[in-house]
C-alpha cells in the first residue's frame, strides 16, 4: 500500500521517483495524486521524504486536491528551460525535471520512471534524460514495478471505496436482471412493456443508466449472446436482439465515475430456459469456481490456484491453452488478476506469472469460463474478493449466480 | 489522414511502424485499428503494404471488427518465444515481433514505435528491443509524429463522426441551459421544480444523463462557478450550489459512447443578471473570438491567431502569459488545439509552437479566456472548427453564446 512506498524504493535502491505522463487516464499519477484530476504534471518523491506535486498553473486549484506540496511548472522556471533550449521541448523537460529533485535537495542519485504516456514520447525522452542528466541513473521497472508493488495491497480507505463500488455495481446487475426476467416472450425473442423487441443496446444503455445513477460509470461492459459469448472479450453487438435459451455473457467492470476505483464482475444467463448441454457446462464451471476458491491460502503461490483450475477443466475433457496450446475453445484465459485503479493490476492468478502470493490486502477477481463459439456458447462466472485484515478470502459480489432468468409475464 | 501514412512513412525514411501499447484508451493504435476495442495486441505495417494486426485469441471476434488482417499471437507462436525466453515477457515480445514483421517479408531496416503504455514498460522494453534486434534501428519520434501528424487532417468519414458528435453535445449544452433558465431564484440561489436547491453535482448529473441518451459519454468535463472558474481547469466541485449573478465556466468535451471522437466547446454564463464588470469582461473575450476567427488563413501558421490575440488582451491592460510569465491572471493558455479521438491533438494554436499551418481537414478550438480569481471571475468561449474543403473555417459550435441565462421563474 502507499505507506509501503519508502520501503519499496530501499529495496530497490531508489533514491527517488518521477510519475509523470499523459492526460489520458494514468493509473500510477491518479494513486500518487490522490485522484487529483490534472492533465499535466508530474510528481517527485525522494525516499523518506513527501512527494511534491508540479502542475500546470491553469489546473493549480485540481491540483491542490491532492494535499500534496505543490509548484507550477512557471515557478519552478519551465519556461525560461524552455526558451534555453530553443523550443526544444524534451531538453527542457529533462532540465526542468533536474531543477524538481535539486528542489528537494537531490543532485544525483537512482531515480525510477513511472507513470503512463506515448510509447514514442517516452523512449525520445528517455534518451535526452540519459542524455542531458549524467548525474542521474534513470530506472525502468519492467515487471513487478514498484508502484504495481505498492497498489498490489489496498489500505482500509481503498478497501471502502472498493466495497462502495462493489454495492452498487451488484444493484445494478441485480436490477437488470431483474429487467430482463419481466419481458414478454415472443418467439425466441423478448419485448418490453411497450411491445420492442429488446436488443443488447437496449440493456447496456439500461445498465449505463443505472451505473450512473449510483455515481459508477461503465468502461465498456460485455454483454455478448450465444457464439459472441464464446470469444471472451467479445463486447456483444447493440442491434443484436436479446434471445431465449442463449448464453449471455454479462462482465460488467465499472469505476467511479470521472475516474477511481473499479469492480469487476460476469454473470452468465440464459432467459426463459436452460438448454441441459449449457447446465452441464455451468456446472463445470461453478465447480470449477469453488475449486478455485477452496485453493486459496494466505501465502500460496497465486498460479496453484489457475493450475487447480486447468487440472480440474482437463480432468472433464475440456481442452485448455495449457493442454493445447492452440485452442480457440475450452479454457484459455487466466484466471483472475487483480483489480483497483486499473481494471487490470498485480496479482495475476495465472500459470504463466509464477511470482505471486496471496496477501491481506490484495483485491481480486476469480473468473473461471468455457467457451464453444462453434456451438455457439459462452459461460463465465466472476466475482472479486478481498484478502481482508484476518486472510480470510472475502467476496465482495453477492449477486445471484443463477443461470436462468425465468421470465415472469410468458404469453 | 489516414491515406497519408504511406507517403509520412516514406517522408521519415520508415520501412515499418509498430503501434502498440496497453488497454487504456489508446489513441494511435484505435486510429489504426479502425476503432475495434481490443485491450492487448499490436498493428505491424511495412510501408506501402496494409497493417497486420496481432491480438489475443481471446478477443478475436472484437479485432475482426477493424477490417485488418488478422494473426492471433497464438498463432504467431507468442507462448513458444515466452517459454523459449524462460518467462521474461519482454524478451518473448521482441521475438515475437521481429516474427510479425517477418511475415511482412521484413527481416531488417528502420521501424517507428507508437500507441500508449506504461512509462517504465516502455523504456525497458525499447532497451530488450534494441538489444535483441540489432537488425533493425527503433525510431521515436517526440514531435509531429507520424501518427500526430496524419491525425492532423480527418478524411470524409471522421468529419461526419466529428459532426454528428458536434450536434449532438450542443443539443445537450441548450438543454441544460433550457433547465436552468427553468429554475425559481431562492435568494442568491436556484430551487428546482421539487423546490430543491441546485448544485453544480446535479447540473452534471443532468448533463451526463442528456449526453447518454445521444450517445455519447462525459470525460470528466469543467462547470465551474465564480472564483473557481477563474482557474481554467478547475472542474467544479459537486457539492457547490448555484448562484445566481456568478460566472460559470462550462466546458463540456464528450465523445463517443465507449471511446471514439470527442467534441469540445465552452460556453460562459451567468443566470439571473450579469454585473457590469463581468459584461466588459465577457465582451472582450468575445471580441478576442473574433479576433481569433478574422486571422485564420488557408496556409498561414497556427502560432499568429494565438499572437493576434495576445496583442488585443495586452492592448485592453489584460495580463498574459507572454508580457507576465508568472502570471495567474489574465490570458494564460494556449488559443486553441486539434480535436479527434484524443481531445487534444495537432495542430496547437499557441505562440509556443511555431511549426504548424492550417490546413483543410484541420479540425481545431478556438478558446480564448480570461481568469481573474482574485475577482471571484473567470470566463472563456470556445467553438470548434473545421477547415472544409474549400479551406473556409466553419464553427461546429453553433449554440448560443448569450452570457445571461435569464430566469423565467422569477419569484
Amino acid at each position: 500500500m502507499k505507506s509501503d512506498l519508502d520501503r519499496l524504493m530501499r529495496e530497490r535502491d531508489l533514491d527517488a521517483i518521477i510519475v509523470a505522463g499523459g492526460e489520458e487516464f494514468n493509473a500510477a499519477r491518479y494513486y500518487m495524486s490522490n485522484g487529483a484530476q490534472i492533465t499535466h504534471g508530474a510528481l517527485f518523491k525522494c525516499r523518506d521524504q513527501p512527494p511534491l506535486l508540479v502542475c500546470s498553473r491553469i489546473e493549480l486549484e485540481e491540483a491542490q486536491k491532492s494535499g500534496l506540496a505543490l509548484l507550477t511548472a512557471v515557478e519552478l522556471g519551465y519556461y525560461e528551460r524552455l526558451k534555453e533550449a530553443e523550443g526544444d521541448s524534451l531538453l527542457a523537460t529533462a532540465r526542468h525535471w533536474a531543477d524538481a529533485l535539486q528542489r528537494l535537495g537531490m543532485d544525483a542519485g537512482r531515480v525510477g520512471l513511472y507513470g503512463a504516456w506515448q510509447i514514442n514520447k517516452t523512449i525520445a525522452l528517455y534518451q535526452t534524460l540519459t542524455h542531458t542528466l549524467p548525474q542521474f541513473e534513470f530506472v525502468a521497472e519492467a515487471k513487478g514495478s514498484l508502484i504495481e508493488e505498492a497498489m498490489l495491497t489496498k489500505d482500509a480507505a481503498e478497501i471502502e471505496r472498493l466495497k462502495s463500488v462493489a454495492a452498487r455495481a451488484n444493484a445494478v446487475m441485480e436490477t437488470v436482471r431483474r429487467y430482463i426476467s419481466g419481458l414478454r416472450r415472443d418467439g425466441e425473442y423478448l419485448r418490453d412493456a411497450a411491445g420492442e423487441r429488446v436488443t443488447i443496446g437496449a440493456i447496456k444503455a439500461l445498465t449505463r443508466r443505472e451505473l450512473m445513477a449510483r455515481g459508477l460509470e461503465d468502461t465498456n461492459m460485455i454483454f455478448a449472446q450465444g457464439r459472441a459469448a464464446g470469444f471472451p472479450h467479445s463486447r456483444g453487438d447493440a442491434e443484436v436482439p436479446l434471445q431465449v435459451g442463449k448464453t449471455i455473457v454479462f462482465d460488467l467492470f465499472p469505476r467511479e465515475l470521472g475516474g477511481g476505483y473499479h469492480h469487476d464482475m460476469t454473470r452468465t444467463w440464459c432467459i426463459g430456459f436452460v438448454p441441459p448441454a449449457v447446465q452441464a457446462l455451468y456446472d463445470t464451471v461453478m465447480q470449477a469456481f469453488d475449486i478455485a476458491v477452496e485453493a486459496y491460502g494466505l501465502g500460496k503461490p497465486t498460479h496453484l490456484m489457475d493450475e487447480a483450475v486447468l487440472d480440474y477443466f482437463e480432468a472433464q475433457g475440456h481442452p485448455t491453452a495449457r493442454s493445447h496450446p492452440q485452442t480457440l475453445e475450452g479454457y484459455m484465459h487466466s484466471l483472475g488478476h487483480g483489480v483497483g485503479i486499473d481494471i487490470h493490476e498485480a496479482p495475476s492468478i495465472s500459470r504463466l506469472r509464477r511470482e505471486d502470493r496471496f496477501q491481506i490486502g490484495n483485491v481480486l477477481t476469480i473468473e473461471p469460463g468455457l467457451y464453444y463459439p462453434e456451438r455457439g456458447c459462452g459461460l463465465r462466472v466472476e466475482d472479486l474478493f478481498i484478502v481482508d485484515e484476518r486472510g480470510q478470502l472475502v467476496s465482495l459480489t453477492p449477486c445471484t449466480k443463477d443461470l436462468l432468468i425465468p421470465l415472469h409475464a410468458e404469453d
